[in-house]
This record gives structure tokens, sequence and C-alpha cells, in this order.
């Protein structure tokens, strides 16, 4: 299946300049959303990962599908303020300013084989941010799996010598 | 299996005096996870659904799993400013003030037949906003449903005459 086809481009979003990849087409058609969680759900499964870690909030859509399917607990990383119990945070830099993220201290124990999932790896910074805190929590990042990669925002750099997965890459805007 | 043994009650959180009620714990235990999405998918089996709208963010938890093992279609509503392409938005009261999300025009059609996910029922504005969306775009809701309700806010009141699922309720804080 040609899951390329099934992403919407929307110009000028979320500011003029930016071609802005809309994965809401794929997830709304129900073959190519199953075909997205199949392949992903596979790739995780021959890491032999036993938690999936979801990035807010689109990492949560197929994060929440691929842990049910391998049969495996999911776990949220959210924005600032939004997990109720103790976290742990991390702070990366963005083009402009800083932004933050969070994990439940107890979400992921020392031995954890963890995949990690988000919709879209552009810059990388927050799969970084994530991989620290899994990390940091005594968990091995086994795989880091993404429905799109923009290759010419270089991605994978920041998240180098990870085993990194993606459907759909795209060489320009 | 008993789901309710699985929620964390976290005192004073988002403020003092309230207990929040934390599904995280369910979420990474395989079992109650797995448990969890199957109830939740045999309820909109039953009501014949081609389609799953979940609410950001937690909504997306379960609704992506649900809309999987459906064979049905994923469809976001999100907080205002996030959905790329054009948008129906819906304005709601909260207890302070007013809140807003929105869904794409394209996302729904007429004669859908549509279950409104989210993972907890409190005074229901929000699903009531929802419904109306979806209303709005000519799709019919077919079922809404919840991990938790909170009986003691009645939210059911706000989206009466809808075939309300839940699978954890609790009749005081």
């Amino acid at each position: 299946m040609n899951l390329k086809e099934q992403i919407r481009d929307v110009k000028d979003f979320p500011k003029a300049g930016i071609v802005f990849k809309d994965i809401t087409t794929l997830l709304k058609n129900p073959e190519a959303l199953n075909y997205a969680i199949d392949e992903l759900y596979l790739c995780a499964k021959e890491a032999g990962v036993n938690k999936v870690v979801g990035i807010e909030s689109r990492g949560f859509i197929l994060g929440g599908a691929i842990a049910a399917k391998l049969g495996v607990g999911f776990v949220p990383v959210r924005k600032p303020g939004k997990l109720p119990a103790e976290t742990l945070k991390e702070t990366y830099s963005l083009e402009y300013g800083t932004d933050t993220i969070e994990i439940h201290k107890d979400a992921v124990s020392e031995g954890d084989k963890v995949l990690l999932h988000d919709d879209l790896l552009a810059t990388g910074g927050t799969a970084r941010a994530a991989c620290n805190l899994i990390e940091k929590l005594g968990g091995k990042v086994a795989q880091v799996s993404f429905i799109i990669e923009l290759n010419f925002l270089n991605g994978r750099k920041a998240i180098e010598g990870y085993d990194i997965r993606s459907l759909i890459s795209y060489d320009s805007e």
C-alpha cells in the first residue's frame, strides 16, 4: 500500500511558507490506518519491546494501538503539568526558545525495552528528549518509530544510534 | 477483571481539593489495557459504528486502538489551531469561562455512524460539543464511550439520549 498517497499537504500551516504533512487523511481511511499500525507493530515485534511510549498528542493515536497489538503497556509522554503523579522533566531547544516534556517516574522500569513512537520526525528534538527520559528511568530505547520522516530536517542525526523506523519519508518540502 | 483497581487516585491535582483519577496506571498494565480496549470495541461493534472520533488528547490512546480493532477510520477532535485543514468549531461553557474544540470538515460524512470516545466523562461539556460537531457534519452519534464516568458530576445529563458506555464509574470522589 502506498501510504504517501494518504497524506495531505496543507500549505502555509502552521505559518506562511510551511507545507504541513497532514496525517488525518490517513487516519480516517480504515485500510491505511490498519496498514500503518500493522507495519509499525511488526517492526516493534522484531525489536522485542515490552513497552510503548507515545508522545503527546498525535503519538498517542497509533501508540496505543501498537501497544495493544503487541500485548504490552502504553506510557504517555506529555506537555508540562498534564501528568498527575511524580514526573521527570526534560527541556530541549527549539528554533526559537525551548520546550519541555514529562514522563511519570514510575512509568518505565530498569530493564524495560521501549518502543518510542511519534507521528512525525522533524528535527528530532522531542524524540531525543523522550529517549533521555526513558534512559534516565533505566529503560532501553529498543526502537524509535514514526509515520513520517522529513529527511531534509536531519532528525536522524539527533537520535543517532537508535533503531529508527518510519513508514513515509520526504526528501524535500 | 476489576479495572477500578488499576486507577490511581492523585490528591490535589490539578488543584487543591480535587482527587484526580489517573488512568496511566491502567494504560501501562498490558492486561488492563487490552481488557479495556476489548470491552469498548465490543460495545462499539454492537452499535455498528463505521468511524471513531477521539477527543484530544487522552481520547486518542484508546480511540485509535478501538478504530483499528473495528477496522474503521479514526478522526481526532482537537483544541483550536491544531488541525491544519478547514475546520468546524464548537465553543462550550466551563465552570469559569469557555473552551473550544475543532474537527476537520471533511472528517465525518452524511450517514456515518460514529463512536465518540474520550477517557473520562465529567460534566459532559466536551462530549456534548463533540456530538454537536459530528451531527453538524451529517454524522450520527451511534455511541459515546469512556473509560471512567464520574456519576456525581451528572455528565449523562449533558449527553442525554445517546448510547453512553463507561467501564468504571464513581458515585463520589
